[in-house]
């Protein structure tokens, strides 16, 4: 069976210009925001052209090697202040992603490394397509380990957005979905609006048709609905962090669909990379939860839904405990409670 | 403790006008529609500005006053067929509506009364408030039964609108809530928004604010969150229809609420009147689910949240089946399982 190849990307970079997918734009319109210099990148990190923590540690990589070929006739000392000049603006851009961190550390290592800023700014660009190149890879690897989990002919149910969009490439529970689906599997996805911010409705819901995989898009309050009808089999999503004992943050709502699963008897699975694990983390009860502004839920679109006045609650995500949940699938392999013992051994 | 009194009302007659609340522009306009005749009356029972089974069928009672007010004048006659004419004009606004037929056949019982059209005329309002005051009286009665199980200090969650703007007043589920209030019991309401169609949202988080019930509105996915904090001490919903053996059919995520209630150890109950009940249906799987428009799902105030060619699902209610229930409450008491017994018993 031929299988449609995606025709949407995070990015791109060609004749020496990054092409960002603006999410903001998505889901009515496909548009590639192009960058020319680490200014350009700062600003479209900042105003979440890009979102996902390991897109956005690819897309300063490439913003410092723009800089470096910008800057690459500068005497090398002065190259040099130049760029820790821009790797501290693109560090101020998000400060809180893990991976933005991460990715300017390893392009410092380069930047550091001769005094040649000509050859430098090629090695960056080499670096950043490396570092874009092992997201896809990580990723490529949890869908492989996670596909085994699938069979042919399954309903899977997802919520939020863990696609190739919040990534470099491929995505994780989307990953998993779409390694099944390129190894042949039959598949048919339910997809979780996600109240609400829409990330099911507005983008996962895009890339699972950009992929040609049958899906459904529902209500966050119909999947026990349907669960009970017998139209699901398994659930897949992300995770933003796992203690040590397998206790999972992720997008509100992930606690709900594990609590439905386990009465209606459904598997429910993680997919996520390994740098999601905090192992300092003991428990879930650990984790702060993050509440976000109110107008995410009394407004929609930019149009006034609630009362003025109305109180709102809105925490970002929550906490399922370990006992919940069937398996992780990282890009190490499958672990199985119990998780204590499993994620560790990873490290 | 002084209770604040309501100033949201469905309907008042006054000086020969019914107004009605335009429910169409809530929840941030507060805007009464004046009708003086049956064919505004009609209009706005089919524009949706009036909802809910029991205020359309007061709405029509009122349209078929108005109009023998108009056709007073009339030799009898000709008034008698001019009545009939307006009974089949409002008929035909709703006709699914199974209190709108049931107040239309009531008012013609006063209009094909005596021979005297000015007399009826007045009877016929007379009616039309009786009808009214009926309604009110009854969802009192299961605001009362209810109100026993609501004790002092209580977390109450809701889901969809079950209050008084979809009755001539009080409220079924809302009654209950409200009941509680008036006995003076200190409560916390916390609100489904209720997608798709946000009536928590828009109409249930009017209702509650405006009775001065502390309250937070919440998207449906964080119910279980809420519950896993200890937040929730009971749920209280309508219902559409119940069959015989207590499964309740009412707007979709009920079911989802019941389960996650079960998990949690938190009572769940149904408030709705007798004539909810229907003995012919023996159990849940009986109630055919009424699918609605895609449109609901992928478009919020107007505005498309979904990609373009999306497949939707949008059932409008689920079954919650009768093992889940901890209690049904009606006008005449609270019904505990076993429910075929209780529920016969009603009857």
């Amino acid at each position: 069976m031929k299988k449609k190849k995606s025709t949407l990307k995070t990015l791109f970079f060609e004749k020496g210009v990054l092409f960002l997918l603006n999410q903001l734009k998505l889901p009515l319109e496909i548009d590639y925001l192009p960058c020319s210099s680490e200014i350009e990148v700062a600003d479209a990190i900042r105003n979440m052209v890009v979102r996902g923590a390991p897109a956005i540690g690819v897309t300063a990589g490439y913003g410092m090697a723009l800089a470096a070929s910008r800057h690459k006739g500068l005497p090398y000392t002065r190259f040099r202040d130049k760029m820790q000049e821009c790797s501290a603006l693109l560090y101020s851009t998000r400060p809180t992603a893990v991976n933005l961190s991460w990715a300017l550390k390893r392009m410092e290592k380069v930047w550091r490394g001769t005094a040649n800023p000509v050859g430098i700014s090629k090695s960056m660009l080499t670096e950043a397509s490396l570092i874009e190149a092992e997201d896809v890879e990580l990723n490529r690897s949890i869908g492989k380990h996670g596909s085994s989990l699938i069979k042919n002919g399954t309903t899977v149910l997802t919520h939020c957005n863990a696609g190739a969009l919040a990534t470099a490439g491929w995505g994780t529970a989307l990953g998993v979905i779409r390694s099944a689906h390129e190894a042949g599997k039959k598949l048919r996805v339910f997809i979780d609006e996600t109240r609400p911010y829409l990330q099911g409705a507005r983008i996962t819901a895009l890339e699972i048709m950009d992929l040609g995989i049958d899906c459904r898009l529902i209500c966050d309050n119909m999947a026990g609905h349907f669960m009970a009808q017998g139209e699901i089999d398994c659930v897949i999503v992300g995770a933003d962090r796992i203690a040590a004992n397998g206790d999972t943050a992720n997008k509100i709502g992930t606690y709900s669909l594990a609590v439905l699963c386990r009465f209606h008897k459904i598997p429910i699975y993680i997919a996520a990379p390994c740098s999601t694990l905090d192992l300092s983390v003991r428990s879930g009860a650990d984790i702060p939860i993050e509440q976000r502004a109110e107008s995410e839920v009394t407004e929609i679109a930019g149009k006034r839904i609630a009362p003025l006045g109305i109180k709102v609650l809105n925490p970002s995500f929550d906490v399922t405990p370990a006992c919940l949940i069937s398996a992780i699938i990282t890009e190490k392999g499958v672990i199985r409670p119990p998780y204590r013992t499993g994620l560790k051994q990873l490290f």
